[in-house]
């Protein structure tokens, strides 16, 4: 697997041999000091794969993840950004009911990514794949993600369906369709909401009757699908919500399906027999025009059932993690995106003098870098963005573990892997995406009136972002399922279990030789421990307050998401920051020492500028129920 | 004049006989009740308008405000806001270099607000203006602003010019343009901003020979002109920036001019030669699309000085603050805008149950304004449009209040109330667009996925505000002028004048006979009073950093600035709570009472839930200042 791996990576990277390093300006450069810092730094990875004996981890050495990352930067750099921004400009187009044409340089990049294998990276090898740790699509997806955003989500639609026929297509099911999902030749979707309702599946009205076949005729219209239709592919394999006849109302009567664009044969040939699936419009959005948002008709179009009757939903949840985890990526990816044109514009650009006394005398006025306010709008993309990094790799790693006690029939093991990422899970999503929303709006703000004009780039990002805190479940959805299903549900014990462990860090961090040399490391240590002893008092006093009024949770819910975000961002930076001062004191120079230095000034920056946002969130979380609760729809607007 | 302006008044709206009051979703309806409420019980405007002798508050008797609103009502109800989504979807053409087509329904909409002499309302009549104080313009362009900010910004831009020439034009130059430019019939632009130097005005290239005749002849390349070229009108005047061939380098050697498109005899006379500005390119922008933002290229285009030489900027700055509320009103605009379709989709949509139990148990789902998190969203929403509004009256009636003085020859008494307003626009202008622009997220975010797609209008609101915190100084600018500028400078003179008038104010409220029947006026007024007295600590705290360190000051301004801006925002609730609990004692029913207990309620939101955010705001402004201005650039990013 080894050889077949290396080739399949060198190979996908034919028409991309060199690196655009340095030609910053407008551009991206995949961050792989950072990312190899993180790695191996921050924490150690290579032990990490080495433990992950049946899942893949063999393959997973030094050189390879080094070659992963650099191929997939050649990649994203060369091949992905340059088609980002006509993506944005041109879009997609419906050209008929089974036609929608992709952005220019699209299909290209597409056809290369699928040659190169790296649809397959982490897929089982049964079915094609690489059989490579879960952990390093992720990483790679960043990449890809910081280049092109909608690019990338053509693969990454196709890997939920993918998961979602592994976990619960037959046999049948999964020799028809697995082989060209997994090696890219086909992409797949999810179909789930509906035009009326939302994330509120229950309300799901899409019909599947049986054919006598086995097979099912699915009837109804999905929308926001995105990468429902387009010209990349042969085939789009779609995953659908549907309710069976003899279905029970609500939540509990959906079942789930799979319904190719084209017919497939039993033994996974294509067909040219189209299985009625037809667009009826693509979405005029704010941004993410590179990817296709599609209402779905489907009209007595064929499919298989996967996994069990009425049990769509529960599978459905199976990976909903994983999706989160992408949006997740998302946020981190427009943190570094508008990061690097912000940094760059930043050192360039001249303007006014510095108030103490002017840096550049030599030219006609300062370069804006000069100016605090702009500092502390750098330094705050700077910790979300590398701060994000490393919360983004600290949970890939938990579902590299997931996976291996998985493969290894430890159960238990497995399930408590799970359930530590469905409690970071929401923190991830939630808080990531809206920082980096922030990050991005920071990005307009650096770059002045230049950064509303679209050939400036950094606008797109902030447009294309948006969504992120609102699909894969809002930032108040992804709050109650944190603090009302996961925290108090559980009756707090992931949050007693987190905390404790972010305390251990803490105290250990306190007590190590470096902090000794690092006062700072120290100072960071302590505000740390507080502030996760305060997360868990806080989980502690929501619950006695939802005692005496359900309310509690829902008021108290996004405030608390957001300060688990800032207590997790603060622990991945003393994690960065205790890295740094132990290369430092082993004699790092040159650009290195100033990375290093970097990593620690930004901490400082972490620990007393952004932290302290815990403590407005605090009072919200405690703000008086009432408040939020009582005024009546009437009286929030009069009629006039 | 009082039956003119009536006649004027209600010529203008002859096309728009009916408000579309109830019709509200996916609409607007102008908040004429909060601005009554705002106007005769937050504040007694009639006595205010009876004390403004010279400078036409004997025009403005309540019958007159009320025709005012209700008219600009219909205008923007009717005509404006019907063409506001075109406007974002068709965008501004250019077809030469001097012609730029503007949007379906914009020029017809604008000939029938010239018919109405609506752009003359506060200019003097000597002018043709209708002689009214400046406060009454400002209220109607909030309704305009909000039904269609981009068409609004066509008469502002002329507002700016009309200033401009009555205060530095002789007397040819007044009468060669003022009267057209008070009748709407030519509009104006501000040409300041060059490719080069954004807000850094000292480095202003574009050159000024004299002509021999007393003309000038002007060659240089202006960006960022806002309406700087249209099918509109007949002509449009340009203020222009330029350095005359003597003058000293820097912000000392900057005069400005008047440009007009096509010549102008000296009678006033329009001549059909053109003048040397043509268009380069307009800008294609993230919003505001129904403005054309040109490039301007003076190529000894023939114009007149305005004031004195070498003065330009100083003579510029005059009209700094009427600008910056006008960009403030954008936010307020954005945030009203949002507020009104976030409600009614809160109202409208259905999603999930309400977790203390089903409150619609008929229908398939509950309205989703049951939700804690949502009704977060439109409190906060609710708190900045209502409350901005109320910053915003305040501050209008200071400026009517500065004529008035000025108008009698009380140059001191105006030149204190110059001060103020030197000392409250930058928050207006800071805090209300990067409140407006939080206001407008939460739009989308109430919206879902559904608030991300172009028809449901709400993000267009996102993206034409974005610009609304860089524009006119970004809040980083304004944060400068405020903290270094105002309060430094003047030795806390403005604030410790400014926080006495809030502690007096809370104390008032504190004793006054209502806030023993309402407990919440008293808890409100404490904090208030604590918050203005922090800001006045905070303020003392940060000069005594800068005795050490200048960068205390840059480090400091922008949570600077937020922090008064709750504060303000804060103040408005008082006083608008205090309103509403007097209505309440004097027995208000129906849907009045209903008004004014959302109107308590929101107070409570504002208090418990906004206020707290001072706390973090404190925190970053006390921080450490190496944390932020210690990291070198080379240490922000790695070369990789």
């Amino acid at each position: 697997m080894m050889q077949n791996s290396v080739q399949a990576i060198r190979s996908g990277v034919r028409a991309a041999s060199t690196r655009r390093v340095g030609a910053r300006n407008m551009s991206y450069v995949a961050p792989l000091r950072d990312m190899k810092f993180q790695l191996d730094e921050v924490r150690n990875t290579e032990e990490h794969y080495k433990k992950l004996a049946k899942t893949g981890g063999e393959g997973a050495s030094p050189d390879m993840v080094d070659m992963i990352l650099q191929e997939s930067a050649k990649f994203a750099e060369n091949e992905l950004y340059p088609c980002n921004e006509t993506a944005d400009s041109v879009g997609c187009k419906q050209i008929g009911p089974n036609e929608v044409k992709t952005p220019p340089g699209f299909k290209e990049a597409y056809q290369s990514f699928v040659e190169g294998g790296w649809q397959g990276l982490s897929f089982p090898e049964k079915f094609g794949g690489q059989g490579l740790p879960s952990s390093l699509a992720l990483f790679q997806s960043e990449i890809t993600s910081t280049a092109n955003w909608t690019w990338t989500m053509f693969p990454g639609l196709s890997k939920g369906a993918i998961n979602t026929l592994i976990a619960h297509g037959d046999d049948l099911v999964q020799s028809k369709y697995l082989e060209k999902l997994v090696s890219g030749e086909w992409t797949g979707t999810m179909c789930l909401t509906e035009p009326h309702c939302g994330s509120d599946l229950a309300q799901v009205a899409t019909k599947a009757v049986p054919a006598g076949n086995g097979k099912y005729k699915i009837s109804g219209t999905k929308i926001f699908i995105s990468c429902g239709e387009h010209d990349m592919v042969d085939n789009i394999v779609h995953c659908v919500l549907a309710r069976l006849p003899d279905a029970p109302p609500g939540i509990k009567g959906i079942s789930l399906f799979s319904v190719p664009k084209f017919k497939v044969n039993d033994d996974g040939t294509l067909t040219d027999e189209l299985n009625g699936a037809t667009v009826g419009r693509i979405e005029n959005k704010m941004g993410c025009h590179g990817s296709p948002t599609c209402e779905l008709i489907f009209d007595e179009a064929e499919g298989e059932l996967l996994g069990v009757e009425h049990k769509g939903m529960r599978q459905m949840f199976t990976f909903i993690n994983t999706s989160r985890v992408g949006t997740a990526i998302q946020g981190l990816a427009a943190a570094e995106g508008a990061y690097q044109l912000s940094l760059e514009y930043a050192k360039d650009r001249l303007a006014m003098r510095s108030l103490t006394g002017s840096k550049f005398p030599d030219k006609v006025a300062d370069p804006i870098i000069v100016h605090p306010g702009v500092r502390q709008m750098l330094l705050t993309q700077k910790c979300i963005a590398e701060g994000g990094r490393g919360m983004i790799y600290d949970s890939a790693l938990i579902a590299d573990e997931m996976a291996e006690a998985e493969a290894n029939g430890d159960h238990k093991k497995a399930q408590s892997y799970d359930d530590r990422l469905g409690f970071l899970t929401p923190i991830l999503k939630g808080f990531l995406t809206e920082a980096g929303l922030e990050a991005a709006n920071l990005g307009i703000q650096t770059y002045g009136g230049h950064g509303y004009i679209k050939s400036n780039r950094v606008e797109q990002i902030v447009r294309d972002v948006r969504i992120a805190s609102v699909w894969e479940g809002t930032t108040q959805i992804q709050a109650l399922d944190l603090l009302g299903r996961k925290v108090m549900l559980q009756k707090l014990k992931p949050i007693t279990q987190h905390t404790a462990g972010v305390m251990k860090f803490a105290f250990n961090a306190f007590t190590s030789p470096t902090s000794s040399k690092y006062g700072s490391i120290r100072t960071h240590a302590a505000k740390l421990g507080k502030a996760a002893a305060e997360w868990q008092y806080l989980s502690l006093r929501v619950a006695q307050r939802a005692a005496g009024n359900k309310d509690a949770i829902g008021t108290a819910s996004v405030p608390y998401l957001m300060y688990g975000g800032y207590v997790s961002l603060a622990e991945q930076w003393l994690k960065q920051e205790m890295a740094a001062a132990k290369a430092l004191e082993n004699g790092a120079e040159g650009a290195e020492a100033e990375f290093y230095k970097g990593k620690i000034a930004a901490a400082q920056f972490m620990f007393s500028n952004l932290l302290p946002r815990t403590g407005y969130l605090k009072e919200q979380m405690l703000a008086p129920i009432p408040d939020t609760m009582d005024i009546t729809p009437e009286q929030f607007a009069p009629s006039n």
